[in-house]
């Protein structure tokens, strides 16, 4: 049968979610997890996409074909008995062999949290900005990015490599006390995107760059967005979309950082 | 010139708040990076109590006297600067030489994170508890331990030793998705009360206790509570209020547990 398992995970100790040899990753510990409870090898865990060194998820999708007789449910609960404490399976469905977590997925969304403070509990959650945010600016800088627009500053992929055009439908700026949260919804996104998108935002928010800066970003290839770049501590898979499914959903942050 | 610190400390590599020999503790911490700021060692720091090893504070307040030209501000950054990424001091304030930290204390609020389900973010900072909780059951029985109490049965002290007696103004059960928040309000507390009350509200919760035990639990003498003591990755020092303080401020978690 086959199995859809939603996974949230803590990146900070993992070299991305994508298997790799010599190295500690999600993918490579959930399918561990998953030989030992179902004692096969025969199986493969294939992700909705590659999370970064470093990045977290709120929700990730993959999914497996497995031969097993255990309900849903008993085998969430076994694997995470396998797994390490910062990767959590949070629910496994059963779908059509049709279903393909990537191929499938008809967008996703990333949420970005920014400490306006130090804060002694959520550093591998955020990335803590010491200058004061204009949010206003952010916001307008924000809107900017929404829309069909062609990211090719706000990635590294060899412009030979395919389009890097990216229909974005959501750029929202939200502050809760001292912690501000980006959260972008997209088609698809290009590799390091998100962080050069926050690095960039970020930029304008302290005054080092105008809203309007980010319309020539879009219109020209530049280097900048590069050296911006966001720390991967703050960043997060949040959910990924299959036809048919709400996009209307809340925001939850991960930590709250209450104004002192 | 006497400075009042508040601080915010995650307490899982910790032995506690009070300086101990051969142990990595969270005054030691703070008296190492302000004596590496000030150049001075001839300070000492006084906290308004304990807290033991693992228990985190979001408003532990502490005093010194120190010898500094330094603004308080820029003193709070260059001690962070020197300070462990889990130990963090809010605020620092001037306060007349007659102000001490624990005799002046009328009051303090604990909270403790109790999570309905496997995280992969908050293990540090919750107990995981499997069994659904009623938490009317609860909040019945959290209803009988406000006002003045004898809470002999709740810690390790010495009948001997002083008075077991403790006014709780506040026994408040809290719930946001699946995270649920014991909020203790009181003029002291004992050694491991805390722990042991959220120990009994949770049996009280999956239903192996019912609100009525509390009752007894209270009048006479039992071992019972120290057997149910809650972990201490749960619990919070949340503020200590001095006279005059306003008691109304908002709950915050520390950690946000969306339900799937």
């Amino acid at each position: 049968m086959r199995l859809k398992l939603l996974v949230e995970y803590a990146g900070t100790r993992y070299s991305g979610w994508q298997i790799q040899k010599n190295a500690r990753t999600v993918q490579g510990e959930i399918e561990t997890a998953i030989g030992k409870v179902s004692g096969r090898k025969d199986f493969e865990l294939y992700g909705s996409g590659r999370t970064d060194a470093g990045v977290h998820a709120l929700g990730q999708v993959a999914h497996l074909d497995l031969q097993t007789a255990m309900a849903a449910d008993d085998l969430v609960a076994r694997i995470n008995a396998e797994l390490p404490a910062d990767i959590n399976v949070l629910a496994a469905v059963k779908v059509p062999h049709r279903f393909h977590a990537r191929h499938d997925a008809v967008a996703r969304s990333y949420v970005y949290q920014v400490a306006r403070r130090r804060t002694a509990f959520a550093k591998p959650y955020v990335w803590w900005v010491k200058d004061p945010l204009a949010l206003d600016a952010m916001r307008e800088a924000a809107a900017h990015f929404a829309g069909m627009q062609d990211f090719q500053s706000f990635t590294d992929a060899d412009p030979g490599q395919g389009s890097t055009l990216v229909q974005l439908d959501r750029v929202q700026i939200d502050a809760t006390d001292d912690l501000v949260l980006v959260r972008i919804e997209g088609s698809h996104f290009l590799w390091k995107m998100v962080r050069r998108m926050v690095g960039v935002l970020v930029a304008v928010g302290i005054g080092e760059m105008t809203p309007a800066d980010v319309t020539t970003l879009l219109r020209q290839p530049s280097r900048l967005p590069a050296r911006l770049t966001a720390p991967a501590s703050g960043l997060f898979l949040e959910r990924v979309f299959y036809p048919g499914e709400r996009r209307d959903y809340p925001l939850v942050p991960v930590v709250w950082i209450p104004r002192v």
